[in-house]
Order: structure tokens, then sequence, then C-alpha cells
């Protein structure tokens, strides 16, 4: 079995392992009481928040631990929003953030705040002058992610920090992604981070507030970690979270290059195995082990299950593999195609011979789902069977609407159009990048009786 | 070194820390995710819940896994207001409840809401009465904890239950202490627990929300846990939290018998040991691991600090261990001495021989301190020294108001007044705490050009 999932969650970094058993033994006991066993935990937690601090780049006390990344995200974005409540009630997020940040947004909204979505483009990435230009005299904070969870995409952190403080709002990073990496340069405010995403423990995360920014903490506090993560800590989890942190970073320069040249490997080698994919993400400005691809006329859930079967274990931000049926929101936001999507994420650890054993058994998978579902043949001519101009694909899923175009287009005449029919809503999506994948001409969507009739033009 | 601080933390329980090894190895994936690691992870995840469930005494839908058992208070808290914000914004909370109840019902008030605090009486337990008498049609919600974490005494639970359920009122019953004893019987709608209390790993709580409880998450929320705890699962801790509690509640029974024993050889001898004690706390309806007493002319951290030199290590609800200069509100609303108090609470295995130690070295340990204040010798009569009806204690901490007022007692005519002008919180709840104590007549307090003069009369 291949796990290639690494930007979901990584297996304990033994150095992880090792502070956890060692911390479990020395670090029980209530940091906070006066007795040998809780000045020894205390110890424990102050040497830990000094690695942290370290390897971030900021003061100790300028970092607490919260119970996950989340838990960091929720409470800075809330924290800050509040400590500048005078200011004013408007908060930026780009449109790729990770659930967190936009659940927070959202929330954000729903109290009567107002949210500034910057897009991206197809490459995933804000423009800086983009974001700038959304920030306002009521602007009270603004985020943006470091690196892209999906698509691996870096995103101009330094740019927009310097833009912010120029404007004077604090930029909050999340920098979950690329912790790992190095250290998130510019001049941010706040920063949060994950530590299971980097081989430490589940249930350990950062936030980084400076010196000198405006936060009050929301809901009900105590006064643990500076009042700003309330509850006992976790302290065997903090310290494996800050060792593993030192380690993995003291790797990173070496296992960069590695894991760069193979997911170039894969990005260069997938396009040509696999007929009509779509790579996405920025090529270059990217983290080093993540490569996200799509594929025409393929369901996620299924390709993931086939990949599952052949011994690699991948995810997907197609529609078809939440519970929900909407594309995941990085790819609707980069206009990308999100219809048989796949992340590969690699560990550390992954062999070469696993990589190129992925991209042999790759072909097939996706063969074997677009036979399931009576996708054309890659590259033949349409069929010129008899046939209408519109395509009814109400109540399919995709890609079964995209799959159904693909068939008909070969009956309208150059120049003419079709209509498909759909009420699925990664069809929204899906049509233009086949569009655009296919040379034809993307005219745009009208109102119908039930569903959307997405019109396409035949070029070629 | 003997650790009698058990009520704050405990060292993990061996089958915590087996589970927890077994489940870093098995455990670490997405439970969200779709391939091989995620299904193992959302396995064990399933199954912790269940051995939860099972302890707990509700369905496993029920429950969910929160990062801490502050956090577990925090949530249901705001969310059970929350879900019943249309009968109104009444909360009702005993006056001795864990500090994240307090907290909560703070950041209520300061929201707007209205918070009842239903006093407890000299044992520390509430009047069901008294309780119920709080209910009206405004009440959104009820918080009783099972136990009190300071003084061991266990709440009329299962009775507040019935009158509140008798008045359509949910009530949150916080377990904190008790779940690792037993079930909490009775018809509660919420419930919450912290894993470390009973042996399982820190950063684990438990959140009980009984079908047909209304309830609205509040803040940002996401998919994970029934959108009650977002956030990445910690699934190591989580089992290894399901599968200690299991493991304590089969020795339960046991444990129980022999830690009784105990605390009442405890509760008898100190009185006889050290003179001028109150041991504080129900002497039936409590916890079985825990006792506290109070010594007057003491002060608790130097109290602390002399036990931990002797080998034991113990907690203290006094003024002097806390960074805010006040008495623990518990002792506060019981009305009991505050002054040089200790809390012992047992771990499951302690030795008998460290209890007799224990109370071997305890007399010389107070005796210590008494004598570094310069406290009147136990017993003697007052000096009949010359000096004044006035005891000026302005500006001294706990316990030197009271030992200068045990100074000059001696002074004042049987039937005459003394006032002692004071500054120190503490004072208001030791002096007459001291009068009990003495057989003299606490009168009141009059306002003072500084401080308060707080009015005793000799009686004897």
């Amino acid at each position: 079995m291949s796990y290639f999932d690494a930007a979901s969650a990584v297996p304990l970094h033994p150095v992880a392992r090792q502070a956890l058993q060692a911390s479990l033994d020395e670090g029980w006991a209530d940091p906070a009481r006066l007795h040998r066993e809780g000045r020894r935990a205390r110890l424990l937690l102050d040497a830990a928040r000094e690695t942290a601090a370290e390897a971030v780049g900021c003061r100790p006390d300028e970092l607490v631990f919260t119970s996950s990344g989340t838990r960091a995200v929720h409470c800075g974005i809330a924290g800050a929003l509040a400590g500048r409540r005078r200011v004013g009630d408007h908060l930026i997020v780009s449109a790729v953030e990770h659930s967190s940040v936009l659940h927070s947004a959202d929330a954000h909204e729903a109290a009567g705040g107002t949210v500034t979505r910057v897009p991206v483009g197809r490459a995933g990435a804000v423009a800086t002058e983009a974001f700038a230009g959304a920030l306002g005299p009521g602007t009270a904070l603004a985020c943006l992610q470091s690196a892209n969870h999906e698509v691996g995409t870096e995103q101009p952190v330094e740019e927009v920090a310097a833009a912010c403080r120029a404007a004077g709002v604090p930029l909050l990073v999340d920098a979950a992604q690329s912790l790992g990496w190095g250290r998130v340069e510019g001049d941010w405010s706040l920063l949060t981070a994950s530590a299971h995403k980097w081989g430490g423990p589940p249930g350990v995360g950062l936030l980084v507030v400076r010196k000198g920014t405006r936060f009050a903490p929301q809901g009900a506090v105590d006064e643990r970690e500076s009042g700003r993560a309330a509850g006992f800590e976790n302290i065997p989890g903090i310290v494996a979270a800050a060792a593993s942190l030192r380690a993995v970073r003291a790797e990173a320069g070496e296992r960069a290059v590695r894991l760069r040249a193979l997911t170039e490997r894969i990005r260069a080698a997938v396009p040509e195995l696999v007929p009509d994919v779509e790579v996405v993400g920025d090529p270059v400005r990217r983290l080093p082990g993540i490569v996200t691809f799509s594929c025409l006329y393929v369901d996620g859930e299924t390709l993931l299950h086939e990949l599952d079967r052949a011994g690699f274990s991948v995810s997907s931000g197609s529609s078809c593999t939440s519970s929900t049926l909407t594309p995941s929101h990085v790819l609707r936001a980069m206009g990308v195609l999100s219809e048989g999507n796949v992340r590969v994420s690699l560990p550390s650890d992954v062999r070469d011979e696993d990589v190129e054993r992925f991209l042999e058994i790759l072909p097939a998978a996706v063969s074997a789902v677009r036979e399931k579902l009576g996708a054309p043949a890659p590259g033949a001519a349409a069929p010129a069977t008899s046939g209408g101009r519109v395509v009814d694909a109400l109540g399919m899923l995709c890609p079964v609407p995209v799959i159904e175009l693909a068939k008909v287009i070969g009956d309208v005449p150059v120049g003419g159009l079709v209509r498909v029919l759909a009420d699925d809503e990664a069809a929204r999506l899906d049509i233009p990048a086949w569009c655009e994948m296919r040379g034809q001409e993307y005219v745009g969507e009208e109102p119908a009786a039930r569903g959307t009739a997405f019109v396409v033009k035949r070029l070629s």
C-alpha cells in the first residue's frame, strides 16, 4: 500500500513519537500547580514553546498552543476581528482558503459582518494587486494561506503582507501546509498551523499573534495559554509537536529536492500517459510534495476506489467524494476541470519505485472508470449519430453530463449550438473546462424549466 | 515523592498508554477520507465512541469527542443556550461549579444574558429546592456538577434533573470529577467530562447531548463530530480515553472502597493531629478520593511548599496559591475557612503507608508555617498585652489579619468589640470562620477610610 495523501495527515514522525513517550511520563501533571510534578510539566511546556517559536520566527510569548489547526484559525480570526471591531467589520479572505477560514468567514457574515473573497487565477494564486485592492478603511482583518492544500500553489504572502501593513490591516497567514517546509517570510501579524500536517500528533495547533496586534479572545476563556486557548494543556502532544517541527525542518531542504523531482515527474508523465487530463496548480510556485490533476469523463470517487484497489491512497476534490455533491471550492475558484480530480501528496519516505508504479497503474484505472461510465474513446471522432441539439442530463451526476455532451458534439454542425440541460452543480465548472480542453466555445448558461442549460458552440 | 493531587490530573493509565501506542500506528489518518488508512481511522473512532457511550449510558450518536473537558463545557453551554434562545436567556449554575462553567456564565452575562448562581450549604452541596426555585419560564439551561472538584461533595443531580425535566429545562451535568467512578444517574440532558481526570490522555473531552435537546453550535463549525467539535480528530487520544474509561470503571468499585477508607482516615486524623483545623466538604455524600481541610493561621502557598519539601504534592484553594489573591470561589461559596487550605486527592495506586507518612509530617509542616508567621500558640490564652480595640492589618495578606486578631482578642473585655481593618479579600471569609472556630461572635463589617473594618465581639 502506498500512501499518497500526506497533505491530509502523515504518520507520527519518529522524533515525535519519542518525545511523546518521554513527556507522557514527565508532562502529565497540571502545569499551573506549584508541586514538583506541576513544575516539571511547566518546564516541558515552556521549552516546547521556545522550540516552536524559534521554528516560526516569533517570540515565545507570541505563540500559544491550541487543540488543532482549525481551532487556531477559528480563535485567531474571531479574536483579531473582535480586537479591531472599532475599525470596522470587513474581513478579506482568498477564495481558496482552507474550510476553517471560510467557515469563520461564514460565521462572521452570519453575525452581520462583511466579507470579501478575493478570486484566484487559473493556477490558484491570488494577484497581490487584487488582494490589496480589497483593503479598505473598514477592513479589520485579512487572511491568506501560505500555500494551497489542494493544489499546492504558493500564495504571494510576502507581497500581500506588505500591502496589508501599509494599509494598517493585520494579515493572518494559515501556514498549515507549509510550516514544516520553512518559516513564513514577510510582515504578517497572525499565523496558524497544525502539527499533524508536519508529522506531529493530532490535537495540537499553533496560534501566533505578533506583539502590537489587537486581539480580544471570544467566548468563554480561562487563564491558560495567555487566555487564548482554554482547557488543560495537552503537554505530551505539544512537546511532540515542537520536537518534530524542529526535526522536519532540519530535513526540509533535502526532502524538498527529492519530492519536487518526484512531483515534477508526475506532472510531466500524467498528461502523456492518460488522455484528457488537466494538471492543475502553479507549475513553479508550489509546495514540493503536492501534484493535482483532473480527468475528463471520470468521477472522482470511483477513481479513488480504483486507485485504492491498486494500492494507492490519494484524495480528491471532486464533487463525488463529498456528501454535498459540489466540487471543491478550490477547483471552482480556479475555474479548472473538477471531474476525476486526484490530489497526490507524497510523504517524505516515499520510494521512487512507488511513484513509478503509480504512473504504471494510473492509465488503466482511469480507463476502467471511463468504460464503466460509457465515456467516448479518447481522441475518437464523435460518431455522427442522429440526435438533437439538446442533451438532457437532468438528474445525472458529474461526469455524466460532460460525457453526454461529448457523445453528441459530432452531430452538431461546425458553428452550431448544443444545449446541455443539467442540474448537477459540477456541470457549471466542468462543461466550460471541457470546452477549453476540446477547443470548443462555451457560450454561457441559460435558465431552463428544470436545472440550467449550458450552451456550447462547436468550433471544430 | 507522593502525588496526592489526582483531582488535577493523573498519569496515563496503562490501558490508555497501550491503546495510544496502537492507535498511533493505526489511527493517524483522516477519518473523513475514503482510502484504506482513512477507513481504518474511522473504524477506531467509531469503536471508541461506542465504548465511551456505553460508559456514559447514552447512544453513540449523542456523544462527541472534544479537545478538553473545558472545551466540552464551553461548547455545551453556548450551544444549549443558543438552541433555546427563543425560550429565554436565563442560565442557572451552582456557585461551586468548575471555572469553565463559571467562565461560560460570565461570557453569557457579558453578552446580555442573565445568570442565577445557586448558593450551596456549608458542606458544598446545593439544596434541590433552592435550585428548583431558580427555574423560571425564561430559563434556557441549568448546570450542575456531579461532584465538586475542590472538596469532593456530591451534588443532588438526580433530584435536580427531575426538577429541571418537570420544568422543561435541560440540565447540563459537568461530570469531570465523577465519570471514572460511574454513570451519572438521573434524567439529565447534557453531560461533559475530561479524559485526563480518569487516567486518559490530555486533549480529550466528552460532550453528550441527549436526543431531543435543542442545540445550536456557536461560532465557526465544520462537518466533524456532528458539527459540535471542529478540527481534525485526535484519534489516538480518543481511543486511549475510551479504553481507559472502560478500564477504570471495571476497577472502580474496589478502588472506591480502598480510597474511601484512606480519606476517612485523613478526615478523622487531621483534626486530632493538627490544632485549629477545619475539614471541609460533605462527610458522607462525597467522592471516594478527595479530602480537603483548612488550617487557621497558615497561608496555603507556604504550606504547599513545606509539604512539597516533605515529599507530598497536594493542591490548595487558598487565596495565596493563585495570582489573583482571592480565595477559591468554592470555599467562599461554602463560607468556610479559606486560609491554609489543602486538598488531598489520592491516586488509585496510593499506598497506605504514604497516607500514614503524610499524617506524620503534616503537624510539623503546619507548625513551621505558623511559626514563621508569628501565629499564636494553639490553645494558648491570648496574652493580656496593652493595645487597642482596632487592629490595623491593612496591606497584610491572609492569614496575617486573622493572626493579628487572635493576638489582641485577649485584651478585649468579654462583651467588648474589636475592629480589624483589612483590605485582603480573604479576610471577609476567614475572620467569620475564625470567630466560629473560636466561639467568638462575628458582628459584621463596616466601611472604613481604607479597606473594611471587620467587627468581632469577644464572647469568652
